[in-house]
């Protein structure tokens, strides 16, 4: 894929252009959990994202190849999402989010066995995830 | 610190809640980089955030006990913004957003050894980073 040349010549700047806010991550941290999803399972989160912010979101983030939008096998009405693999490359990003926020919030207890097993050894994990999730590609 | 109690049991969804922004991401870019900024520095920064929005994530930040605030020591009319702990603590987060962009964009000179830097041994860089903004508290 060609690096684009954005506006700054940080790399910070121009990611956060892309994904920096909370609905774009969490539409990322969705399909890290379940590989891929219908319009329909994003609503479903606990956050309860707008329907038209997902919508624009989901057209932005399909639009810079973050994600990619299929038919679904099961219905013509509907799409499936997934991660590419520039959206799995983000899984670093999104593990050091919950490693933050596991220091400064409680958690469930899914999120606390989540973060075991990301702990005992992160890169063997990032690896396994990642791998993981282009099995889905 | 106690951890608190947010309406989200995702430590992801929670912790964006407060900084999950591209402005508050690049507040703590900056400090980063400086240890310590008025606020005039912030405004010269190359993404010449709008004064209304420094001003608003400032305070959040500082409220949130990501900065801290404290009088210059030149000048009884400025105020010293640094990173506490819990904002030393977001340094992974950013690294690993810097490490996502060098894959998508170009990035300048001062960017790319910037980012030999932190892979040539990334835990050895943030132990090196973390310990050096400690000194600024």
């Amino acid at each position: 894929m060609a690096k684009k040349n954005r506006n700054s010549g940080c790399p910070v700047s121009n990611s956060l252009d892309i994904w920096g806010d909370k609905w774009s991550l969490l539409i990322v941290r969705d399909l890290m959990y379940e590989k891929q999803c219908t319009y329909g399972d994003f609503l479903k989160s606990e956050e309860k994202i707008a329907t038209n912010i997902l919508a624009t979101k989901l057209q932005i983030l399909e639009a810079e190849e973050i994600i990619s939008k299929s038919q679904h096998p099961e219905s013509k009405a509907k799409f499936l999402y997934k991660l590419t693999e520039k959206g799995i490359s983000l899984l670093p990003v999104l593990i050091e989010i919950y490693l933050w926020g596991e220091q400064y919030f409680e958690l469930s207890e899914n999120h606390k066995k989540f973060l075991q097993d990301v702990k005992k050894d992160k890169e063997a994990f990032l690896k396994r995830a990642q791998e993981n999730l282009r099995k889905a590609l």
